[in-house]
């Protein structure tokens, strides 16, 4: 099998020293030798070490009919996108860790893989090395998934987790996940969860067999998280984690990226730092949950590496691995349907009545409210906390702006909602 | 696809049930009719809601040329493997639930399954259906793994957590367990570690690709465990665990069922109750871990259907899964090879010189002590606790040799080996 790939950075790199140190575990599975023969770069003086692989040109891996299998390792969507589909096109399988291109093309990119007949796995594209997509596709293929709930974003999960652990603010604790090379010197992606909202996408349509795209998923980052907040959320045992949740409920699908306060007891309140996790939950399985390193160079690898393996066993063998999913048309819901528990805290002035008024408008919209909490006013200012049952996300965001326009309130915290542990 | 089970107890029936509550979910991802044709039990007149199934006969089944996939959930290896080999000789594919087979017939299986070129399929021997047997396989086929650790019997994991919530029993939870169908009205195959050797011995295979049978796993149950133990676990900051671990440390393989403590940072420590999981270490992935509920009828049927999907896959688009993995020929350490750490309880006579005396054993033996705490005397008796640094198996096993024969040595705990996360 001759593999080409396109994009030799941090993923490129470790794909092929995972390669050259694993050639036998491969190979076996494989059935036969892997050959790498070509990669594509911008920048051929910065490859001197793989100068017999290098090309700059597209065109000497995609129209080469010697080439079996290519790897796309660049990620963006342009030119990522049309170098998959005329790698398809070209009856080439095609491996691929590129969230983006997935997210925001799939039914393109499936509809060249359904006419190629050839294989186009993406395992890498979502928790890197941790075999969820091919669990869900394959493991689970028996089962209904209802819902899907994730920490997909080792940057925000770090960040967080050090404003938990050390109280920092969230400032300093992105300037540490940049020094430590988690964070982009633009994290944008990362903190405002389009990155998440991505894998979201993926896992959503694969766990409910219909399309969602990245614009589908709605999104919350975590810049506006104080410390204050991880503090009081301790007090009431809570954690707070970076999630992305997927459901499927009554024919629609929800998806949404956002903070989350968790209950000790909740699977996913234990993954710390960069990990990242998916718990799912299906029937007949009931709770499954997939863990490990969610980025990273090797961690990616090992996805690509498996997913290589199985292409190359299907063009020797013949076989085909489970393509396009997405045979059902479920609306996605908008922003303001579902319904959340939410967390809430407000300072406001220090007088007579002001609860009361915070409480009519919550019950006014609708709001049910599960614990008020108010601290000692510091000089003229009181701290409040409100946590609600679960509310409507239309009727909590009415009292949100509400509570807003109310002179008597001086400063709003995120609103942050709080996912139960199943029962 | 014409599908035919052998057995039709818990798991084939919820495989039925599940089938039908999810065909087209199945059957989109098979690119096929899913067809029940027969099933084969011992009991006609327990079945009659299945009526037009049911055979006696298991040449109904095995000599059909029909049945394009045969689903052994029958259990044991007396007739299950006769069945297996003589349906993948005659041209089927086969999926099992069966560890015991497995773990004492594989290599026979995979020489059948090889002749045959069909599929032989076995998710649900480990962990019932969490997707580890295929993650391994396929997903992680790229890396090498150094270490699989797991939980693997949901019984003793039940047992171990009442004793720990409740401060039960070992009789008591056991009991309990029995109450709620967890364990068997007899429980040895559970409590004495051979059920989670014969899942060890699976995983082991295809985590090392190295043949480890049954008869190789060294194995400790959890008969002798008190609570007493457990307690003063936890004041150490441990929680008491069933686990299998399995090693390839230099070339060769050390595959041990057994209790230990976990410290709480270990990624297993926070699996209670009737839950599995499996944690991989493995390069480049790093540490990956599974978790679910690793038995019961819909949980292994999840599993069972996953794999027919992919055996109708294969039959119908050509290809084949990865079937025998074992290229390997691993020596396995035997049962006084190995390093541990261990926590051992002692009940001795309360006078001068005796911790001297222990501390003396221990270290002529060769092995270093890590902590010794000492409780308030109750009369004329003295309760020790020692924790030792990681020592070999052979000496730590010489020293209680020698600290048993001890006059002053009243009473002894089970010794309990120490798993540190990995760093």
């Amino acid at each position: 099998m001759r593999i080409a790939l396109l994009g030799l950075g941090t993923v490129g790199n470790a794909f092929l020293e995972s390669l050259r140190q694993n050639r036998e575990h491969v190979e076996m599975r494989a059935e036969g030798p892997i050959e790498i023969v070509k990669a594509l770069v911008l920048h051929p003086e910065r490859h001197r070490g793989e100068a017999g692989l290098i090309t700059t040109r597209p065109a000497d891996i995609l129209n080469d009919p010697e080439v079996d299998i290519v790897v796309e390792v660049m990620g963006g969507c342009d030119p990522a996108r049309a170098y998959i589909e005329a790698a398809l096109r070209g009856g080439k399988s095609v491996v691929t860790a590129n969230k983006e291109v997935l997210a925001n093309h799939g039914a393109a990119l499936f509809d060249a893989q359904a006419a190629s007949n050839r294989d186009f796995l993406f395992e890498a594209s979502v928790g890197a090395g941790i075999p969820v997509i091919r669990s869900i596709k394959i493991g689970l293929s028996g089962n209904r998934i209802d819902q899907v709930t994730g920490i997909l974003n080792g940057t925000t999960n770090f960040i967080l987790t050090r404003m938990e652990r050390y109280g920092q603010s969230y400032e300093d604790a992105l300037a540490e996940a940049q020094r430590a090379g988690y964070a982009e010197a633009d994290p944008r992606a990362d903190v405002e969860g389009t990155d998440a909202a991505r894998k979201a996408a993926v896992l959503a349509s694969i766990a409910f067999a219909s399309r969602v795209t990245e614009a589908d998923v709605v999104r919350e980052g975590i810049t506006r998280v104080e410390p204050r907040d991880i503090a009081l959320g301790r007090s009431f045992g809570w954690t707070l984690k970076p999630i992305a949740v997927a459901r499927e409920v009554g024919g629609r699908v929800f998806v949404r990226t956002h903070p989350a306060f968790l209950s000790e007891d909740h699977p996913l309140s234990g993954v710390g730092g960069i990990y990242n996790a998916v718990l799912v939950h299906a029937v007949p399985l009931g709770e499954a949950m997939f863990y490990g390193p969610g980025a990273g160079g090797p961690s990616t690898a090992s996805a690509v590496l498996g997913d290589v393996v199985e292409a190359a066993r299907n063009l020797r063998l013949g076989g085909r691995t489970v393509g396009c999913t997405c045979y059902r048309e479920l609306p996605v819901a908008g922003e303001e349907e579902g319904r959340s528990a939410f967390y809430l805290r407000l300072d406001v002035r220090d007088e007579p009545g002001v609860l009361g008024s915070l409480a009519s408008i919550m019950g006014e919209s609708g709001v049910s409210l599960r614990t008020v909490r108010q601290a000692e006013p510091r000089g003229a200012t009181a701290e409040l906390v409100l946590v609600t049952h679960p509310a409507e996300e239309r009727s909590f965001k009415r009292a949100v702006l509400r509570l807003t326009s109310l002179g008597t309130v001086q400063a709003m915290s995120q609103p942050i909602r709080i996912e139960e542990a199943a029962t």
